[in-house]
């Protein structure tokens, strides 16, 4: 990591090396740099050097700046969830649960982040704020990988330490995985809802991205509220599964190269690698076939406001909320059933798997040109779109839990390791990822 | 009451006179009596006879009857519902769980119980297997009141002295409620579901008819498998409220008697019962105007066996079954999130009162002649249905608690008094009502 993370930063202050305000001011310098263009709707530096400034180092998160992305309600704030059609609502009463936990741990605000309108798309372009570009490459823009766009490009840029965010079908692990950090989507029971602004209440997970594996169980155990049950099981003692069905289908040569890497240090670390067809994956098309649970959901919540500001939404985010309207009761109610047999089935099927590993996306991140604002480039987003949530779905469909850990290798644009399994195997997800960092870390340092 | 309950009988077996045999051969004579014909779908008094024999006089139940609405699978049985459409449905591998709980508290199982078509009327009319009359008026056959109508005639006629049933929109309370006897609705989430036909899992709860509410709370305490914390609370203590809004509106002039005498006597012992407006029920039109919950989700569950079967069904469930098929799901989702913010608002106007106080249905059981099989009668059929699940149904769309107690005196036909309130405000309800019991057959006896 460029960065460091928070636990090295916060053992600094603690041992009288430096102080918040010192780190808020470079987390300003960042902020404020060119690389941060586009990923802050809204920034406070004000206040939060004052509140770094009284915020004990004996706190867990040491009055270090975290990021917000801008579907949180702040207190006082409007909550706009990277839409110009909300502006004028009435600003949020109290903070939403999740922010005031991430506060009462000693997290310091620093901004609300962009995100994909509403946080419905995988990309992360935003035509009304613009979009942040991807730090992994300096020669050509490139997307930083949505909803939670802003979030993962200020952590990766070292504006924050923690990103809160949301994942409803990969928006914390796409944007971690296109930027090279780490994305954790607990699974969703286990951290709250209120004062977030929903796609999907079914899927919608409140969650974090964060520059180390450490650093995601604090930010976890933070949101969750809960204690992570740790252990130091070496790499050897684990059984992972590798998914044939379309989890691998089409990946680009940067990504089947790292997958492959991986898969080979993992072995040679003693790892017991098992391939599985998995085909279950494979129903999920069928299941989905007269809508999912987003469209649904969105359309519900939007409709009256898609009367009344529909023509300044993102007409894409527009055109998938819209598919939501024509749904039947009948088919939402099919669907939820489908969805709760599929679970049994997938359960079923991983039964004696630690985890599954899968390239969280199946491409790197591709330049922003490609997929810009604008009807020529419909198709292209549309399809880019349909790939970079393909893998990481699968498991908000699971009611799961899963991480994205960076696996490239130096001069490689960033690949995600997933590491994933059904609902409340977060545990065991979060362990073995330290291993794994400390595997890859050591084996590809950057 | 005419038959003693089965705390008394209990008590005699503890002591030594008579035995659990003894009792099930009166049980089977009951049941065997022309009061309970079309009660029955079917019997098993030879295996409940060597069940009771083996059945210690210590357990809760202590080897006595109890029926079983013939929505609850019992293993190695087809479960039908009250329908010939599942005639050739596979037998069930299990017993549902709460039959399983009441076997275990050494209830010995008769009977299932006949029932309105898959619980969908509260009138109690079985156009398949006849309907059971009413017991309380041998002159003329008036309707059990649905849909658990076996299961209140075999509580009423001493066949049984538990009636397993369910209710979704009043299915245990009507019933009870025109048979002059005890039904308890607890929250719907105390009791489990599993291995119960569903009629709309939004709202189906599983509970049960007896004789009176010492049993009731014993009913209650082993379906639950919870202690419910008891109290000698004297109705003086006790804040009562009465709404204005509907509960009270066209009553019949038996059940408005009885229900001003009842108030009467609860007030002269004390009480404090106040009149609110409560005018938050009159919303449940508007609310459930595009559909409500049990038309969706039974039209879901029931969409593929309406193709195959649908000219099997009782014409006027199927017809309400495929009012369902229109509904959309942003209409199923706003009814969801309408229902939501309707329990905030009726809880906040039911602070600092005990439970309401209701009729628990505006008219005594009219004569079965009158809403009989045949489309000549559908339209006096569903205004009668509406008419019963009017107050009941308010209880179901609170996600409450409600009991009805039997409240008229000698020579009146039946008049149910409903104590109700929001969820989880069951021990309240229980305890009130064992007072209320008290007053009323000290005021009215039997």
């Amino acid at each position: 990591m460029p960065h460091p993370d928070l636990h090295s930063i916060r053992e600094r202050l603690r041992e009288g090396r430096g102080s918040a305000s010192g780190e808020l001011a470079a987390a300003r310098d960042a902020a404020l740099s060119p690389a941060n263009r586009h990923v802050f709707l809204k920034t406070r530096f004000p206040q939060a050097e004052a509140e770094a400034a009284r915020t004990a180092a004996s706190t867990p998160l040491a009055g270090l700046a975290v990021s917000i992305k801008d579907l949180f309600d702040l207190a006082g704030e409007v909550t706009t969830a990277g839409s110009v059609a909300l502006a004028d609502a009435a600003p949020a009463q109290s903070d939403a649960l999740s922010v005031a936990r991430l506060r009462a741990a000693g997290g310091v605000v620093i901004a609300r982040t962009n995100m994909s309108e509403f946080a419905f798309s995988g990309v992360g372009i935003n035509p009304h704020f613009g979009t942040p570009a991807n730090p992994c490459d300096a020669a050509t823009p490139r997307v930083p990988g949505g909803s939670s766009s802003g979030a993962a490009v200020s952590v990766a840029t070292g504006a924050a330490f923690i990103g809160l965010g949301s994942d409803t079908g990969g928006s914390i692990r796409i944007p971690a995985a296109l930027c090279g950090i780490v994305g954790f989507k607990n699974t969703a029971r286990l951290t709250p809802l209120a004062g977030a602004y929903p796609l999907s209440w079914t899927l919608d997970t409140v969650c974090a991205m964060t520059r180390s594996v450490r650093d995601t169980i604090l930010a976890h155990e933070i949101l969750a509220a809960r204690q992570v049950t740790r252990n130091e099981r070496p790499l050897s003692s684990y059984r992972f599964a590798v998914a044939r069905t379309q989890m691998q289908d089409g990946l680009d040569a940067t990504v089947a190269r790292a997958f492959e890497r991986t898969l080979r240090l993992l072995r040679d670390a003693g790892a017991q690698i098992t391939e599985i067809p998995l085909a279950q994956i494979q129903d999920l098309g069928t299941i989905q076939s007269t809508g999912g649970f987003s469209a649904a959901e969105s359309y519900a919540w939007h409709r009256h406001q898609l009367e009344r500001a529909g023509d300044r939404y993102d007409p894409r985010v527009r055109l998938r909320i819209e598919r939501g309207a024509q749904m039947k009761a009948w088919e939402y109610l099919e669907l939820q059933q489908a969805r709760s047999a599929w679970i049994a089935g997938v359960h079923e099927a991983l039964a004696g798997y630690d985890a599954v590993l899968s390239p969280t996306v199946p491409m790197v991140a591709p330049p922003i040109a490609e997929v810009a604002p604008g009807a020529e480039r419909d198709a292209a987003f549309f399809r880019v779109n349909a790939l970079l949530l393909r893998n990481t779905s699968v498991v908000n469909m699971l009611d799961g839990c899963a991480i994205s850990l960076p696996c490239h290798a130096p001069g490689e644009l960033p690949v995600g390791l997933m590491a994933w399994h059904g609902a409340m195997h977060d545990d065991t997800i979060l362990n073995l990822s330290l291993q794994v960092e400390r595997l890859l870390s050591s084996a590809l340092p950057t």
